[in-house]
């Protein structure tokens, strides 16, 4: 079982969830692909380096991202920072030789995303973004469905992405609220989980048509580097910043295949946590998901008696997607970190087996399209078509 | 106690639901603003209407709805026929003094829901559309929350309403699919509710943006008069007839106030059945209502402490509006029938007390606006802005 | 169709409730088995009794219950008075040749409540109990999926009822908590409801083990005869008088058929208001029913493929049992309404095709009978073995 | 920063989560108390052993237990074997001086797990029996509401522990339907979790009576040694053995302070998978809990507004018990993994700091006793007293 060194570039709170799937993995999926091995951590000071290396169990640490870059024994290089380094650094990993797997939003805009998608098709890494939430059971359980026909040709999806860690005015101004950091706002950072969904599937969008709003216009400016989900708040005397990405947004869209549908995602819903829903209505049948009850999957099929028709809460567990893998009972409950351990199992098994995994930087891409239209219709008012936005691939 | 008599024209299923409201309303609301009488039951052969008079308790029946405009003895005059007749007799019955109240939507488009609120305003008369859904207690209980403040100013509104009945393409061609007699598809059967959410609860809408699909283009031709909802289907061998309304539409808001919101409506939702939401995020809390789960309103309220925050399930009775006439304790439980026995108590007072009751033709009139600027902007791909379709009013 | 005059006797909240169905009965069932027609209301007194008989539509009104009993004219006699009457009124009623629906609990004991299923029995009317909430749409289905064999054979029973109108200590010290009038307290007000669930789903009991309590051993004293049912709270300073009924009962149940099961009731279970429910386990699927969401039943067949096994959230409507008499669409809404419209629906049926009703006069009796064995248990801390306590019938 | 040697005794499906909480315990909680480190890992073949140690990251293994309680180095012996080896092992390593934890029940009756308390207690030792569960958030902020006295004085305790796993009648017979290696059924697997619930919510229990159930009374024997929980069935001609275990029980409960309940606790609940719950009635408000929705609580403060009042849903997160050190946003979501992460962070902390912490060997023990006494009333069929049948303890 061929052991793969790991170097995980960042050690916020994504930090230990992707430390947590490096340890965890092979103990869910046996035998395991290969052994992911937590050789070196990078943080932006030696302190905060050492500190992650002890606490998330890395054999080396570095303040200096370069270090693994050039680091020959490092096979995977796990980009786990704000927004506005993925590029340069995946594109240094790339030349490097280096797999990635990268946080998303994969990049900031679409035209940084196209170079990071070049660099890692140049180079013939293997490369994955991690829209972990398609990994959760009850979602690859929906997909089964749709592949199998079982809800027949879809018509409608509608996906909604709610939480309210900033909705307080006093919450501070994080990297996350900064668009020359984040690129954009509640759209990438939580929006692209959903055009991920979307994507995975109904299938490829071809216009979009949107509205974007920042309800809170200035905010309390953060100090200290840690990324602060609204777990802080600022003081009434704490000097603000000015907010310049989207608190909320709300789009229609209209796949290439004649479904229809819309998005909504906004941090400013009192009482959504991590309200990440999608219904989809299909010939024969429906589903319906929520992130907040995250182990099931509702399901109606048209075609049940008239008498004993209705959605059924499929419990996911050992006879759904990845479930031999991970508890011998449904229930006994799939929380974040399950969703990354999957993530890098499916990761490793890619390397290993040579074949693409999915969503990978070519996906990162054309959502990255996608937020840049979504924008762009917001700002012009007008339906923008994806198909003469975004660039040819093959 | 003062008696009033009614003449219903139209004796299908809305006909029993409001048949049901004037016996029952002076039973739950004691002491009731007057004594609906069931006078007239108009239905379109003497042999219906004879039976609809016998089932439903009226005194009189009759196959020409212009005899009990003529009739000088009746007050009220209830219509409870397809969209295509209101218009006219609406304005017949205004020009003959009756106060009236209409089945939703008020007429097939804004052309002819001028007429009618231009009809009543120069009559004197009291009128009402009945758009029940508002007048569920738990609807009403969001009303009076934001009145009071309780949720800050309104940021967002997502209302939906979902059914399935038709969705089997077999489903007949009943007038619903008509244009001509119904004006719109699902826009205007149950879209029109959710625009009355919209309106009563966050304000006036100025912008639309919109989708519609018509799924099943064309369904078996239905034989005999009555409005089959989906409870029998035509055969394979029945001859079809085309279907040249929406299925479905789906619309971005804007709001005069601000607020930004959207809009989905299908009939091709299988598994959901009265799928009639709306969502509310506002600077200080949220809402949720689902009318399948109608006695419950949902609510968040920020600033509950920190340890205890999260969606209250408010199950309504005794404590909310309507409540001391309705039922003594919670969750005996409102049905369908409850929210129209609302709704005649409410037209009664407004006549008693010669006061507006809402929603009024006016109110139906200006959903129609909007109806026709949703068509209108999934036509043309492009914002629709009411204020410059529709007609001053004062 | 035979027209059937009723005289209620009693006219607070059920009143009201069995007003309803009587009005609106024949507007659901059509062709309906009779017409119900309401001559005779009684109340307390005469101003009483004539302000009911307007408000509930009655033609004629009387303070004498026996006047109505001595009327030839009346063909049902309907008992809505509190629990200590009931016995006095139906034999009565029976020797008097009228057919009999009474309000639940039969009688305050056993006893009683054999009296009363003698009466009837040599007098040979029809008779009926009105435990309304079997006759819920999904509480009937359950009925048929069990008849069908579709669950398998039962193993297990659930029940509960919880409400807290009366949690609170300065609830006033209706009828309802006073022994002598009401016979016990959430046992026979709620507690019974449950009972009859189980009998009606299950089969009949064959031993009782239970314990009860009294949590608010003394309340304000009523003043005014109205059946206050939480509404109102008495002052500080109001006198108390004395609790000597459980306001909670839990039970433990053996059937005859080999499945066990439990029971529990009360009234201190603040935030539950008509938490009535039932899970039933069989050797082939599992029921669960609440009726704070009467409209849907849940549903698991253990046959299901193992990917889309789980409950089914069937939402009853045209497809279910009485389901073409009611709305004809899902979710437009059952309410408490229907549920009593259906059950004078079933009782004129009895009554013209000359049937047996059920549940009747047999079925309170037992009741009474297992109601009576609960109250022993807990008294003595025993197994109560209803075979050996009950009378035999035949 | 101590480093914790520890020797996991058993690899099965116990042993990888609780591999996943060494290697997972600091990353989420720190500083860590201390740093665990999987030292040496048991299992039954050296073949078993060493594949375990690969996966879930153990530097040495051992087919033989005795090794691990002989070796000097290691501190913390972790049981998760089949329940009739916890005594022998578990006394072997007290008497070495090891730190344990156990998993649960502790012990097949109250017997051995007397002898393994007084062992413990006399060996001077830290000591844990894993009934994870009350570590989910959820519950544990409803201990902190109790205990803020929010809820008031508890009334009543209702427990369930429902699953379906071994419903199907053709499911293996495990150990876990073996008395003689699982003490006894349903009760001592799932329903010790429900009772360990009731004693830390609610307080001692002071009596029971109970009704027991074996619905499946013989099984096809398994081949191998793996814990097969149900995933795997037997074929037709597999040959079969007796269970001589329960399947399910029910319970009545009294209280030391006054309240009362109930549980009911079977594997034979189709659709159920981990429907482990509980409802708590208190004078000022209520509780409610489930672990398939694990990451919500409900509670209704009676003393809310009597227009917002009602179950609220608590989403847990970085405001509720132990929420700082796991995830920064409610709903990212708690899973099995979390409740054991907590745990060991508990028992680690417990050693560092020299405290007690609970529940430990002793509410094991007592624990044992009480499923003692509840064997005992479902045999002789009468309440069983606890104060009588328990040892006392100092």
């Amino acid at each position: 079982m061929k052991k793969f060194n790991v170097a995980m570039i960042g050690a916020g709170f994504m930090g230990k969830a992707h430390s947590l799937s490096y340890a965890g993995m092979p103990m869910f999926f046996w035998p395991a692909p290969g052994i992911p091995y937590r050789k070196t951590v990078v943080d932006v000071t030696e302190e905060l380096a050492k500190e992650a290396a002890q606490r998330f169990g890395y054999e080396n640490y570095t303040a200096n991202w370069r270090d693994v870059i050039e680091d020959p024994s490092i096979d995977i290089v796990d980009i786990v920072t704000p927004n506005d380094s993925h590029a340069e650094i995946a594109i240094a990993a790339a030349k490097a030789g280096k797999h990635i797997i990268c946080e998303k939003p994969l990049a900031r805009n679409a035209e940084e995303a196209k170079k990071m998608w070049d660099a890692v098709r140049e180079a013939g890494v293997k490369h994955m973004v991690a829209f972990n939430y398609r990994r959760t059971p009850a979602v690859a359980l929906a997909k089964k469905y749709i592949e199998e026909g079982r809800i027949g040709k879809i018509l409608n999806f509608r996906g909604t992405y709610l939480q309210d860690w900033s909705a307080d005015p006093n919450s501070p101004l994080s990297w996350r609220f900064q668009k020359k950091v984040a690129g954009s706002g509640a759209l990438g950072d939580i929006g692209t989980h959903v055009i991920d969904f979307a994507r995975y599937l109904v299938g490829e969008i071809s216009e979009v048509m949107a509205i974007t709003k920042t309800w809170v216009p200035e905010r309390p400016i953060q100090t200290g580097g840690v990324d602060k989900l609204g777990t802080v708040k600022g003081q009434a005397d704490t000097p603000k910043g000015i907010v310049d990405v989207d608190d909320e947004f709300s789009t229609l869209l209209k796949f290439e295949n004649g479904a229809v549908g819309s998005i909504e995602a906004t941090r400013n819903a009192w009482g959504r946590n991590n309200f990440l829903t999608f219904e989809i209505h299909g010939e024969k049948g429906s589903l319906y998901f929520n992130y907040e009850r995250r182990d099931e999957l509702q399901v109606c099929f048209a075609d049940d008696p008239s008498d004993s028709k209705g959605f059924r809460t499929v419990y996911t567990g050992p006879a759904h997607p990845y479930g031999e893998g991970l508890w011998p009972i449904p229930a006994l409950g799939i929380g974040y970190g399950e969703t990354k351990i999957i993530e890098i199992y499916d990761f490793l098994k890619s390397i290993v087996e040579d074949t693409e995994v999915s969503p990978n930087f070519y996906d990162g891409y054309r959502i990255a399209v996608i937020c840049d239209a979504i924008l762009e219709s917001a700002e012009k008012g007008m339906w923008i078509s994806l198909n003469e936005t975004s660039l040819s691939v093959n």
